[in-house]
């Protein structure tokens, strides 16, 4: 046997290191993996903050992004925005400390959830090209500029070159210069990145300028800025009894009930009296502080046990059909489309989420390839677009395991059709940190798949429809053909004029076939009908 | 338009927030994200940190887990190994705070590599049961037990009910109860876990008792320790302007050109000087602290115009050809088995890997399922088994992107095959902070890809033989009939003894039939040679 290595000389080397030190080692995983997707990934935490900052300040977003090629793989990014600007005294914090921020520990829908993202690019700005991200900020108060890098050994801001700017500018402007980057009109790319945000925000003006000098803009389509996101409490049903105790322990209620009622939405006195009639081993009056692990797990099992409300759906912000409708028309410009916004639902218990879903069919739907116009999936997350790793994604998923056949779709992939997607809700389990993948939670699952047979319900009748319409078009010519020949002959035997007999003809059969057009029609709708609510049913039961 | 909020209103909410929060929160980015994953990644996280203990002490592991049902989706884990245990102060720090150990600056191939997983699990017991983990650990020099949580807010160790125990104990004993979470029997659970981690660690000896009592023994195959991983300096190949800088501005070399040699590998006093003939505008003598990213950014783009010895290879901890043959026949009994390690390579420029891999066919290979026996990838980085999100992972991109019909295969999807693939490194570039995907680096998935088909060319040849062995035997066996009839007749025409007609009739067919087989095989071989030459050729240009 080999020389052992006592405990004490393997933890000679023991060290601790800091959030910002792990990404920096692994910026793969916040999205800075190949020169297309690095890129891709600056653009989207920017935008998203930008998209995030004005709906707080309820402000109509005007975004503008310039690229510039520096060199070959460097390339600068600059994203202004009219929103509220951040005060001189956090810009430190908000752009250049890892896990800092206002998103993580509220409960209100933003696009942001982690205090992660800006940070991650000032940080890949800096490894990449050792220069500082550029600021400048106007808050409507006060404007100044400023330097930023982050110290990666502590995870703390780094404010250089600051100076007040008068007060002409405001809102918020960011420059970086980037190496091991390269823009790509693709897939995966900044324009199509954009082009996703134009269509789960009509009411943001987004302007582009690419490396070639070549301007893009994205109008606006509605002018209504989108309800202020809603600062909510949690559900009980949405609340284990971990979380119970953090929220008991750090409480400053005086006794267990007034906390119930001060922390949770939908717990008010009259809950709380029924909750007691269950649980019977709690003391209610005692001090939330002093509650233990028994008694949280027997509250929230009692929790489950009572019938609530649902959860406020003001928390939610989606999209909206009409707007759905009008981008979709806009930018695919389909022969068919249909759009479904269900009602919201809870995921693990008591979490609140919201599904949009439209598919579009024909015009520009689809993907164009080399190969033809394949089947595409667009995926949002609190209407911000995921451009990356659809194999692990609980839409990709739920949008796969639709038996497409029964909608008239041969081939899914095969046909020119967009399926559009987005997930509202004040947490979204996304499966990474660089937040490109909703987690495969069976709940929200099951309700996009509901959400998008719903839509393909009505794309079954279209197509149907399309083809009983060719189908009798080519009956009708044919008859047609039969009768004009038919009263020749009947004219010839009868010596009645031919014209006169073709028009009695025609009316038999026009009154005749109008008939089993309709009939035709309502027994196709039938079989529809039939056929999609057995896959309901089978995807309610999974 | 809506009334606006100002910038002062909206960062009243600002905060900071620990990585213990942050994973508290999105444990599923951690790979506790359904039951049957939960209860895996526990056990995937202690015996990692068993395997990498005994490793670095130069110990044969023995490793036992118990399962326990505690009640509905409630489980208790114990795992137990004869490691180097952990040093009293320190088993806080190890095992109860996030982002702390001996791994991750650290220049070495471990199996852990960020100093999350260990704390991860005890985080995930205490928010699933309320309760701490209990710890055994004896060093050689002491023996104690102890209670352990984490302080979520400021992600710092809780030690509690501290006692010595004596000596008695040598090695770690972690105890943990969790809620949420499931013991099945299938591919992503503790069993299959465990199977897979014999195969790829063939020196270690593991016992698993399963929740019904069962106890399941996955004896070593080899008794000899692995090689314990060497520490190692980066290679210069590996090296960014930033990484350069960094290790220059903590340095304590009194010159650049001294700093060099202290801090890279393969770096002589030839190579600098070969070096200070190509950089010309960086003065060698300076103070490493004082170098501008202008400079190292210099340095780094003449580090690319040297030539280099390869990496050292003695930093990279393989499974081993033989061992792996030796584990494939025991557990997978398959008719036919090819292994192949090639040579180390480097990605990135510069971090070197190595990739093993082998295909197994018939016997036991493939996946058991309802529709029969299926094709299957068993992933392993570093010798870990990788049991989840293969659809993002560069060994699944390589295997399924080979032409597989070229070697004989006509649908992997639906022949008993098994490939089985290890990437060894001293960092593994993973996709997710759960570390189940290899992100997907285009040197790396070259390599695979190249391994896998040095593999399959084996399995080509297997193949074409024993198609040609069976239709062989068909010929031969057809002719024979023949032979005896016709010996028959020329019997009765001729009146000599059937038998030695027949005798010298057999002996000129054998003749004749042999050259023949030998002429087939030959062409069959060559047959399958050009075609992977062609495959292999595109692999190599991609």
């Amino acid at each position: 046997m080999a020389t052992q290595t006592s405990a004490d000389d393997i933890f000679k080397e023991f060290k601790e290191h800091s959030i910002s030190q792990f990404f920096r080692k692994n910026s793969q995983m916040l999205g800075y993996s190949g020169r297309v997707r690095s890129l891709t990934t600056v653009v989207h935490e920017w935008v998203t903050n930008s998209l995030d900052a004005c709906e707080e300040a309820g402000i109509l977003p005007e975004i503008s992004i310039e690229i510039k090629e520096l060199a070959e793989g460097k390339y600068s990014v600059r994203n202004t925005d009219n929103g509220p600007g951040i005060p001189p005294k956090l810009v430190g914090k908000a752009l250049a400390t890892v896990l800092a921020g206002t998103k993580f520990h509220r409960y209100m829908q933003q696009r942001g959830q982690q205090g992660i993202g800006a940070a991650g690019c000032t940080m890949f700005a800096q490894i990449t090209s050792g220069k500082p991200i550029r600021v400048k900020s106007g808050t409507g108060k006060q404007a100044f500029e400023c330097d930023l890098t982050i110290d990666i050994k502590s995870n703390k801001p780094l404010v250089t070159n600051s100076q007040e700017i008068g007060n002409s500018f405001k809102g918020l402007s960011v420059y970086g210069e980037f190496g091991d980057v390269k823009y790509e009109n693709s897939d995966h790319g900044i324009y199509e990145y954009l082009r996703r945000t134009a269509l789960s925000n009509p009411h943001c003006s987004i302007k582009l300028t690419e490396p070639d000098g070549k301007e893009v803009a994205f109008p606006r389509s509605i002018s209504d800025v989108p309800k202020r996101p809603k600062l909510t409490k949690p559900h009980p049903l949405g609340i284990g009894t971990s979380d119970l105790l953090d929220f008991a322990h750090s409480s400053a209620s005086r006794k267990v009930s007034s906390f119930m009622v001060d922390t949770f939405t939908r717990v008010s006195q009259n809950k709380v009296d029924e909750l007691r009639a269950i649980v019977k081993d709690v003391d209610f009056e005692k001090e939330p502080k002093l509650l233990t692990w028994a008694e949280a797990e027997r509250l929230v099992n009692g929790f489950k046990q009572l019938k609530w409300i649902a959860p406020d759906l003001d928390t939610l912000s989606t999209i909206g059909e009409e707007q759905i409708k009008a981008t979709i028309k806009n930018i695919l410009n389909p022969a068919f489309m249909s759009v479904v916004e269900r009602k919201p639902k809870v995921f693990r218990g008591g979490i609140p989420f919201v599904v949009e879903s439209g598919i579009a069919y024909g015009g520009s739907a689809g993907r164009e390839t080399t190969e033809g116009v394949k089947g595409t999936i667009l995926r949002f997350g609190n209407k911000v677009p995921l451009l990356f790793d659809g194999s692990v994604c609980a839409i990709s998923q739920a949008v796969n395991s639709i038996d497409w056949k029964r909608y008239g779709i041969k081939d899914f992939d095969q046909e020119p059709i967009s399926v559009m997607v987005n997930v509202s809700s004040v947490y979204i389990p996304y499966s990474g940190v660089g937040k490109q993948a909703i987690a495969q939670e069976p709940e929200i699952i099951e309700e996009i798949k509901l959400s998008v047979m719903d839509c393909a319900r009505s794309l079954q009748r279209h197509i149907s429809n399309q083809k009983n319409i060719n189908m009798q078009a080519t009956k009708y010519n044919t008859i047609m053909r039969y009768v004009s020949q038919l009263a020749l002959n009947l004219s010839e035997i009868t010596s009645e004029k031919k014209e006169s007999i073709e028009k009695g003809l025609k009316e038999v059969v026009e009154k005749r076939y109008r008939k089993l057009v309709d009939e035709e029609q309502k027994s196709a709708d039938a079989a529809a009908a039939a056929s999609d609510e057995a896959q309901q049913e089978e995807a309610a039961e999974e």
